[in-house]
């Protein structure tokens, strides 16, 4: 039976979400747990499958396991052996036909990033320590842009992307909360490396390197306008996947118990 | 010349704030990084005397330390000696007369309990996994009794007070947030293990495990009325330290650079 697991992690010390020969990975440290409390080899499907340093609370995964075994005790015993930088919050059957990646209707991921000069060493791990101030409002105009139907195709990494590179975006925005920033962008679906592209290049228009416009002409160069180069691509440590949407059919996004 | 250091630390792995022979402390290692930094041995004073496993974002510390030396490069130097989970935000020369504990006006604390069963594998450090949910009502109303002037002896650890257990409360409030509560505590200053004896006892009143009229009544009790037992002390872990207020004179709270 189709089961879904609610996930977090603090993706330090991995080398991201997806399966690889002689590297840590999470969903290799999710299957071995899985397979020792159902007793044979699981394979775990991710909804997103973040790079490597990349950090989760909302990552969701799907499994075929055995119905026989209680939501609750497949939780505490998955938990029992996931090292401690994973966790899984919350699982639920959603029933016939759920995929965690192809059944997803949204994703929501933020990105912190630190204007001050010194990270405390509680946030360090999940912040981008830029140390240098940013024009706030510059970053919300330019971020206006992004919301709505755009071909994201110049600002995805290469090699990353097959066919369209067409998404919609229904929120993009900058919060602050003293010298931390937060990047929330929730769409439909992101390219390979997109978001991280995303934040440094805003990062350079709140420098004033370049002007806020820069990212419309980006967008609108994609779909053959001039071409404009996109900014550097964002380090992975300031990257959370915060959540996963799925249709209510499916019982819609999978929350922490 | 006196200087103010303002140090946020992870308490995880120290033995507390204060110097001890044969434990890892908070103090020591800033000692030792400043040693390094001005070339002879400097005492550090802090403001609070966090307990092990306690941590902080805004304890400040003062010291002399020669005046040639810029503010930056001091917060600069000494970061760089300072481990991980220890780091300097901001300094400076709060005038004669200054000291981190005497000269405080008064000193936030703020404790974060889970009432989720798991934890995430990035706020399990700093959180009481309590697994279990409270009432936010009753932990509200009995929290409106600490506001004020009351004797605290009772809510102490033994051993820990000296002199008069009476001290000024000007904030005692509960915020949720998700299965996240926090609870922010303002005051002149804290008896020893105040806080955490507090968060226990009220942790009890939120699970119906004893009345909300039950905190007021141990206030009342130290001063002579019917004595009522204290809670157990909630864990260091969900504990910080963070913010310490001076007056105008001296600069007012550091506030991180």
């Amino acid at each position: 039976m189709i089961h879904r697991l609610l996930l977090a992690y603090r993706g330090t010390a991995y080398a991201g979400w997806q399966r690889q020969d002689n590297a840590p990975t999470v969903q290799a440290a999710v299957e071995a747990a899985l397979a020792a409390v159902v007793g044979r080899e699981v394979v775990v499907h991710g909804a997103g499958r973040t790079d490597a340093g990349v950090h989760a609370r909302g990552q969701v995964a799907h499994l075929d396991a055995p119905a026989e075994i209680p939501l609750g005790a497949l939780v505490h015993a998955v938990n029992q052996r996931l090292p401690g930088d994973i966790r899984s919050l919350a699982a639920d059957r959603p029933g016939e036909g759920f995929h965690a990646r192809f059944s997803a209707l949204g994703k929501e991921y933020r990105y912190r990033v630190l204007t001050a000069p010194v990270a405390d060493p509680i946030d360090a791990p999940f912040v981008w320590r830029l140390g240098r101030r940013l024009d706030l409002e510059a970053l919300r105009e330019a971020s206006a842009a992004l919301v709505g139907r755009h071909d994201f195709s110049a600002l995805a990494l290469a090699g990353g992307s097959h066919g369209s590179g067409i998404r919609r975006v229904d929120r993009a925005e900058w919060t602050a909360n003293g010298r931390e920033l937060t990047f929330v962008i929730v769409g439909e679906g992101f390219l390979r490396g997109l978001v991280r592209r995303l934040v440094g290049t805003l990062v350079e228009i709140g420098e004033h390197r370049r002007s806020p416009s820069d990212l419309a002409r980006l967008l609108a160069g994609a779909s053959g306008g001039d071409a404009v180069a996109a900014g550097p691509t964002a380090p992975a440590q300031g990257l959370m996947l915060q959540r996963v949407e799925y249709p209510a059919a499916f019982g819609g996004a999978l929350e922490p118990w």
